[in-house]
């Protein structure tokens, strides 16, 4: 028995070799091609040439440094949201972690359907259940139970679909973009309607964003000093709700700069892009639109949780870059082959 | 007459050539040492000694580039606060700017005092008289409008006792540890009770600190896109109040890691060195203490407006550094000899 489950160390060196090699490949190219996981089209030169002209030193379009803005909505954009955001897979998730301690939830909607596996009973209740939810595994404890919660969530749930941890779903050609902006001398942020204290647990590591280049939804927290040592208490309160056009009000109270490049992937996102594009002088706006059902998912118009209606619309008027995803991407993910 | 009033280009000159000359003299000496304005003694060592020690690779104190986040308090820390907080000089110039379209001012407190010079009357409402004054010129605008007006303000107004405008009256020790600490990889904040909106005009220019790195007390914006171009308007509604035990939870909701260093002058950062100060690992609080009444002013305790006094009951407690003006301090302005 015990040499069946003995460690293949062997292997372990094998996949160790490969992958540093194809690393260190990935690099050498990198220098040629920016963003080699895009393939070659309008949208991929339009991000080049917008690079290019505003960081070039005498270009009619050159932005200082301290100017270069540029806000990445997260859910759909950065990495998946189907077949639900992935922060409602943890609030379900905590939901079932707590339950033991809550028996009165065999009976009490919305987390009778939760427990259940019953979401439309869950949700029958709308966003009222839904904010219930979302204040009972997001408020009441001190933001530091709530990271080593995150973190754990992280490091153990998977992906319904791809049986992957949810922050090895990003998309590859975003992170080869968020390194180029970068590279570039451009200050990237995350804009999103999702938790900042969730994202910021892990965002740094996945994207390289620290937690104060993170703009978010949060709740009100309390600076305690009862105990032996100070914590914050996050409180069962909302304190900003970062979509729609709380996205452009989020960028004024967090970064107090307009941004030259901002990229999303839904009418939330509506917003944020108009205040970046209707600026003076180059701004880039880029629509992530979800066109590949085999590799990813494939929603837009009809779709009720994320649709991508208006910016469609509107993508001309504002000279907006539509991403097809299925054509533009050669892989979505790290993972992918 | 028009000879007397010809101007001495020979001068000018003379004078450039002069301060280039002390500009690369300044330059030579900051190699050997980082804070040639302050003088030698316990608290210029310690903030040596910190920054090594944490920045040195293989320091059992050292500190990752990604966790090098140090937040200054503004007024009375990084610039002067007497007689009045110079926001609050910018409150008294606007509603004397704005009286001519207000004739009911004239008899109503608390304009009527401020138009008759007579403070007392004008803050014989309290608080609340305060917010009022506050709200009437800090709101009611786009944010264009506001920074325009703070913009010219600043170009314009001069200190009742030095003359000079409020931005040159930024305390030069402060500027080289801000200077030192980023050339060390620390992110430098500002984290002050004064208005956000109001420092983020000018902070970038005079500390060298970005928008997105000022953290203050804000009132409620809205985007609004009624007219040819998206605004935000400036609501007569208080969003955040970044002060006392405001100040740890603004740090938490923008900042979103705790410093490791921090530098406040009055009771009101307390609860940020508080902060600072119990996380585990290396930590450092600096309080600037104002015992110079000749070259600045001096005040704590007695103070009503800036009172230090529980700070300097604890400081031996938490280790914070306490600056004395007078005798660590070699010059205070970049303007002084």
């Amino acid at each position: 028995m015990k040499t069946n489950i003995k460690f293949p160390y062997i292997l372990l060196i094998a996949f160790l070799l490969i992958t540093s090699s194809s690393y260190s490949q990935q690099n050498t190219k990198a220098k040629a091609d920016p963003l080699p996981s895009w393939n070659a089209g309008n949208v991929k030169k339009s991000i080049i040439d917008f690079v290019t002209k505003t960081t070039k030193k005498g270009s009619a379009d050159f932005v200082p440094v301290a100017d270069r803005i540029a806000c990445f909505d997260n859910d759909g954009t950065l990495w998946t949201e189907m077949p639900l955001p992935f922060q409602l897979f943890f609030v379900i998730d905590r939901i079932k972690a707590m339950a033991p301690q809550h028996p009165e939830w065999k009976n009490t909607q919305p987390y009778k359907g939760i427990l259940e596996g019953d979401m439309k009973a869950a949700l029958a209740g709308g966003e009222k259940a839904l904010g219930e939810m979302i204040m009972t595994t997001h408020a009441g404890m001190t933001t530091d139970e709530f990271d080593n919660t995150v973190k754990e969530w992280m490091a153990t749930a998977t992906h319904p679909k791809t049986g992957k941890h949810y922050n090895e779903m990003v998309y590859q050609p975003m992170l080869e973009l968020l390194y180029y902006l970068r590279a570039n001398g451009y200050k990237t942020f995350i804009v999103s309607g999702g938790g900042i204290d969730f994202i910021r647990v892990w965002a740094e590591q996945a994207y390289g964003i620290p937690p104060y280049q993170v703009v978010g939804s949060s709740v009100k927290v309390k600076y305690d000093t009862t105990g032996t040592q100070p914590v914050f208490i996050k409180l069962a309160e909302l304190n900003f709700f970062d979509d729609k056009l709380g996205k452009p009000v989020g960028i004024h109270e967090h970064i107090g700069k307009r941004p030259v490049f901002t990229a999303g992937n839904s009418d939330g996102d509506y917003g944020m892009m108009q205040y970046t594009s209707t600026g003076n002088g180059p701004r880039f706006g880029l629509y992530i639109h979800h066109t590949d059902a085999v590799r990813e998912y494939a929603y837009d118009r009809e779709s009720s949780l994320a649709r991508l209606s208006k910016g469609l619309d509107d993508a001309a008027k504002y000279h907006w870059v539509v991403v097809d995803m299925k054509t533009d991407w050669k892989k979505i993910y790290p993972f992918d082959k």
